[in-house]
């Protein structure tokens, strides 16, 4: 049998470790000091003991045993990386598959210990473990550092990131970050709470208007706050602050210590009384800290639903963003579909091409998040990352999948088209003309006020589920305004897991809509819009939501089998590719425009 | 203004009453000393100080105020008996209304005191009345009943029932009371649980395969069970049990107590240990006796989740038997539709020749509910009781609604049909033709193992919100075997309510499928199928699930407009409807069969 030496060599030395330290389990999350989605390299153990790139999991060693927990999404992907590790790959929310916890309630001894680093922890996780353990009556140690002295900077790790902050004037935000603290104030007030202490980045760039370069195509800044009715604290890199950023803080009365400082000033200043945490966005060491000096209210942080429902400045701004980064994908669609022959692209260089194309929008300074570009069966990797010298060639033939998006100076974007190269199968436009069904009818989709995604994404999702196909992802995500492109906290999933707490489809939330089919071996197909939801008519029988859409980038002509729509989905194709015609057409050259005219005809 | 004296007067004494007791607000909720839906006339102590006849509603009281909480199923019927009592309505789950124990937290002052009767508000309830009455510094008497010397057998109140008691054979049943035993006996050591007591009445029915008749159309039996490892004890009125039931429960080894010894009893058995209780489904009374003896666990019932997933047994009857009530229902719309001119039926006319036609089959022993039979207007109250003396003349035009259902020797059917009488409006018919295709949708849909009703109500709901219109109710509920015609824990309503936790639909579950439309002062329509649900296919995706339609009862072709309907939706409406003729045809006349054959002819 292949082994992987790299990674059974890191497991060995992490489990010489974990024996001199007494440590029987080690649990590894893929997680920075903040709970933030993705990571910058120094953060990434997870990765560095496994092998496995996918931005969720998490690692459960043992002496004679390693797992990988993670979702739908990195199925196929992590099979591949795990190979030959000897890693067993757990996948999460299939049937049958016991939870990270319900794993180690079974298997975990009497009298063991489980050890991991609290600093990477949130603190709902580290809670859920003790009680694991406890039942089990074994012991838990929150000190315990599994990259420490294995993973070092000599041996190849990263520094801490600490870029430059800036920040955002109000002609970007809407809001100034006084008014957004003294809103902040005045829930914690309702709460009956002295102290505020938040963790989470984008809601700390959110609530400070400012913005950082710490974690790719993330522009966050590490940093912690700790408010009260009087203080507003900022715990941030002093190396990343230049001598304006000191003045904005200072000229809005907003103190700034090191990040590092953190710790230490909060167990001054935070001495009695009620305080405000988030324990899913908190770390457990933070959590022990504030714990043991004042009576803990645990609720999402006040800035995280405050930040999802975006502000007329931002909306005004995110329509606009939105258009010309349609345009930019529409005229790569085009140059992809019309030059393929002669250019020759590779995944990697049409991905290239993408960023290129968007990247000279004069508002767009970065990429929201790495172009996924997948060419037939890579696209089946919900993830993919094409790399310069492992990457498949495109033909004029089959189906290109490419997720991609921007940071501007107004917003930030995503958007997936699966894009025909040349001839696809009768099954391939089977499959796209589903998922496109899927996407249309969750855009015109009018819902009563109150309504979740868990009640929406089954409209997304029937074309696939009556045929006996799923998608092992959820339907939509949040996206952040200038932020991270995932954020909560309302989200179009499906599944009912009893602990979670649903969010209300709210006015001003904006939702991506992307359902797709994925055939491992063969392709994938990914069609994602992002939706603006609004109020429409009130009356008796209550108030009534619905989307408006944001993208307007051509669906795929030739992919789609109009016979198998109703005459109300042609109808939503129809409009939906007329008005990608009206609001683009007027930024293309006229061989472009020539060609959107003839892609976005009515089918019949 | 007008005065309803009747009501007026009683709550005069009520509020004397509660002066004397030193009680400032009074908690009268819709309740027997089981927390079931539907009580006998002996409980109906909130009707008898509000005049409200429905089904569910919960009334509070103090010096000047009154407001009665009830919801979307009896709005219109609630303002119509409430009008001239004083009392306010609170429309449950309406934008804005706030609950009942939100009302009481900003109105009850400190030091003031809340009272009700423990016996009939569940554990569940109290504690969340506890805890709004200590945040006010206020104080709680579970002892005050407020009927006692206001209501009484010489004031016309009923005597509590007692009916007699009857045990099912296993070719009805599918399994021993013994084995079922053994069943709750295994997840009580699964809880680690020493004793498991049980007050709901459908459970307990269930568990001992018995049947009683203490609620009207619910074939129950007012008792309690007390289970340990080594026994099993019914609390059960003993005037109610013939020498067979005796002998039945002493050949199990099941001890009998009288009903009212369960208090004494339990409190010299219950000595320590865990004990299992289903705080929704025990009274507050009862929940203090245990808990002060030993350690209480609070799970719904297992025999809750047991009893909703049918046996092959009851699935084999409950085909037969729908099929029977299916025949009743297809001949009684014949009748109407054909007979109407010259019968000149009122609404209790056509109520009573639709039950006498039902109670003709030979298996068929009772009504599972009061029948509803609303013409028109009337029909727009979901519950809508015609009275002889009360009620419409059905002319030949309009619509009549009608609901009904049967206790047979082999299940409990539920069944609506709105049947067009004649000439129908343009709007009804395009009602109609909505109501349709939100019924047969969700009758259609295929989905995930995993999916709660929650993620499958919009599929019904859908063709209402499209319009701008949505019913008040939830879609499907799930239905008793030979029992209550409303079980949980299964339901199909789109609410997002927190604290609620939600049941995976599985296989062998029934449910109801009931959109609807009403129009307060116009006219009220609802379609009601009964499903199966069942497994689908299970691939490399999932185990999918699908539902099999029970009723087969034709769909009004008059009332459709079927260029309002998509190909699949027409599809599945000939569909549905040759299904209909094909089973239904062979148990009808000759003139019946033509009718029913032309009825159930395709749209094109």
């Amino acid at each position: 049998m292949e082994q992987n030496h790299v990674i059974t060599d890191r497991l060995l030395k992490l489990r010489n470790k974990m024996k001199q330290d007494g440590i029987d389990w080690c649990y590894i999350p893929t997680g920075d000091f903040h709970n933030s989605e993705y990571v910058s390299d120094y953060f990434t153990i997870r990765e560095f003991f496994s092998g496995f790139t996918g931005s969720n999991g998490t690692l459960l060693i043992s002496a004679d045993f390693a797992g990988l927990w993670t979702d739908g999404r990195y199925f196929i992907q992590a099979e591949q990386e795990l190979k030959d590790t000897s890693i067993e790959l757990f996948r999460m929310l299939d049937e049958g598959v016991p939870t990270i916890n319900e794993y180690l309630e079974s298997h975990i001894k009497k009298d063991q210990t489980l050890g991991f680093d609290g600093r990477v922890v949130p603190a709902t996780m580290g809670e859920e473990i003790e009680k694991a353990v406890k039942k089990c009556a074994a012991f838990m140690n929150v000190e315990f550092d599994p990259a420490e002295m294995i993973w070092t900077i000599e041996n190849g790790r990263s520094e801490m990131p600490c870029n430059p902050v800036r920040a955002l004037s109000s002609d970007l935000t809407g809001m100034d970050c006084l008014e957004k603290i003294e809103l902040v104030r005045a829930e914690m007030e309702k709460q009956n709470a002295k102290y505020h202490f938040i963790s989470k980045l984008d809601d700390l760039m959110w609530l400070f208007n400012i913005r950082g370069n710490d974690v790719e195509c993330n522009p966050v800044a590490l940093c912690h706050a700790l408010l009260s009715k009087e203080e507003a604290i900022v715990f941030i890199q002093k190396k990343a602050l230049g001598t304006e950023m000191f003045e904005y803080f200072s000229s809005r009365k907003i103190e700034v210590y090191d990040y590092f400082e953190a710790a230490e000033v909060i167990k001054e200043k935070v001495t009695d009384g009620n305080i405000l945490i988030d324990k899913k966005n908190i770390s457990t060491k933070f959590h022990h800290i504030l714990n043991e000096k004042c009576v803990v209210t645990n609720i999402s942080n006040p800035t995280e639903m405050m930040k999802a429902v975006k502000n007329r400045t931002e909306i005004e701004k995110l329509r606009d963003v939105y258009l010309k980064d349609s345009v930019a994908v529409t005229k790569f669609i085009y140059e992809m579909k019309n030059a393929i022959d002669h250019k020759n692209y590779t995944e990697y260089e049409a991905a290239m091409r993408m960023d290129q194309i968007r990247m000279e929008i004069p508002e767009c300074y970065d990429l929201s998040f790495p172009t996924i570009c997948g060419y037939q069966a890579n696209a089946a990797m919900m993830h993919y990352q094409a790399a310069e010298d492992r990457c498949a060639q495109v033909h004029a033939e089959g189906m290109l999948l490419v997720d991609s998006g921007g940071q501007f100076e107004g917003g930030t974007t995503d958007v997936t088209r699966t894009i025909s190269m040349g001839e696809v199968t009768k099954k391939q436009k089977d499959h796209y003309t589903r998922v496109c069904r899927g996407m249309l009818n969750l855009s015109a989709v009018k819902f009563l006020y109150g309504c979740t995604g868990r009640n929406l994404d089954i409209i997304a999702r029937q074309p696939m589920w009556e045929t006996g196909m799923d998608y092992k992802c959820g339907t939509g995500h949040g996206i952040g305004y200038m932020l991270n492109v995932h954020e909560g906290p309302q989200s179009i999933r499906w599944q009912y897991v009893k602990t979670n707490v649903e969010t209300v489809l709210e006015e001003g939330m904006i939702v991506s809509n992307e359902p797709g089919i994925y055939l491992d071996g063969e392709y994938g197909i990914r069609i994602e819009n992002i939706m603006l939801c609004k109020k429409a008519e009130k009356n008796s029988d209550g108030q009534f939501m619905e989307f408006e859409t944001l993208t307007y980038v051509p669906l795929d002509r030739a992919a789609v089998v109009s016979e198998m729509m109703s005459d109300i989905e042609r109808e939503r194709l129809n409009q939906y590719q007329a008005n990608v015609y009206e609001k683009v057409s007027p930024y293309l050259t006229e061989t472009e425009r020539e060609w959107l005219y003839m892609e976005t005809r009515p089918v019949s």
